[in-house]
């Protein structure tokens, strides 16, 4: 298995649909690294430009891997392991693709419901099938369209039981693990 | 569908099985709620003994629902609208049982793997079958043994690819909704 995340933190739109840098969020680490860890994610990819944004993520990644947090929890440590720093898109995309000696299948989820979504059963063959997969998030209001635009496939948006769309990427992100990769019973 | 959730602070386990009462988490209730909105349940009830901890849920919820918040993003102003507080368990089965005029089927979630564990599909039917059920979720190191042994069924715990069973809440909760009541693509 072959699969990576990674959260977006540049180019997403704020509210307004401008395109914006959004701040790193402490729990966004925690929940999507310790989601990625059970799930067996490679690396957790944490896309930003910003250098404070990126000491921040350091700080914290150094409490739990070799500070206090270290001894204090180690579960907690060998999730946030698997996170990496990238300054943007295109780094992100040569490192993965460095690490497999093959661009991966690049996945993206948006909340519009795209007409050529690929079924999570699909990209779950896929997977299994030992092909190489990226899925970014976004933060914010969601993604850049140019961005999303450059993907391979749209992953659908989660429906739940009526039309209300609004879960929290942690939330998204542990959902679509689930689906890809979780067990079936 | 009659579901409800319900997050437990207290009784509660820390990190040496001792019982405690846990801090209510601002997120925890904003990733919980959006989730339950978009998977249709009823209410998610907040347990706490503590005062201060049960004023800082009534804040929290005031910015959202009528405050600063309500106008700022009105689909979190939906999300946390299904948010209720309990003082504790007794009462949250009290209100619940008044609710659907009949006691609903208890679950709880626990990380260890229990032998007669209701699974995820049999939990669907029921659900969808039209029973009331309540689901219990911990905080802290999980709900305290006393609590999960008076459920009247334990759900297994969240497999992955491997041995790695440390799931935020958060992300838990949003996995299980989705197991229990997603759309099945």
């Amino acid at each position: 298995m072959q699969v990576d995340l990674a959260l977006i933190h540049y180019p997403v739109c704020n509210r307004n649909r401008e395109i914006i840098g959004s701040a790193v969020t402490n729990l966004d680490l925690h929940d999507i690294a310790r989601a990625g860890r059970t799930f067996g994610i490679d690396n957790y990819y944490i896309v930003t430009p910003f250098a404070d944004q990126q000491q921040l993520v350091r700080e914290i990644l150094e409490h739990w891997q070799t500070g206090y947090g270290a001894g204090y929890n180690v579960h907690r440590k060998e999730a946030l392991g698997i996170i990496r720093l990238c300054d943007d898109v295109a780094g992100l995309y040569e490192e993965v693709t460095a690490k497999w000696r093959k661009r991966p299948i690049v996945l993206a989820t948006s909340a519009a419901d795209p007409e050529n979504a690929l079924a999570y059963d699909e990209a779950r063959t896929m997977i299994l099938a030992g092909e190489p997969v990226l899925i970014l998030f976004g933060t914010g209001w969601g993604m850049a369209p140019e961005l999303l635009a450059e993907v391979d496939r749209l992953l659908p948006p989660i429906i739940g039981t009526g039309n209300y769309n609004h879960l929290s990427v942690r939330s998204a992100a542990a959902i679509i693990l689930d689906r890809l990769l979780g067990d079936r019973c």
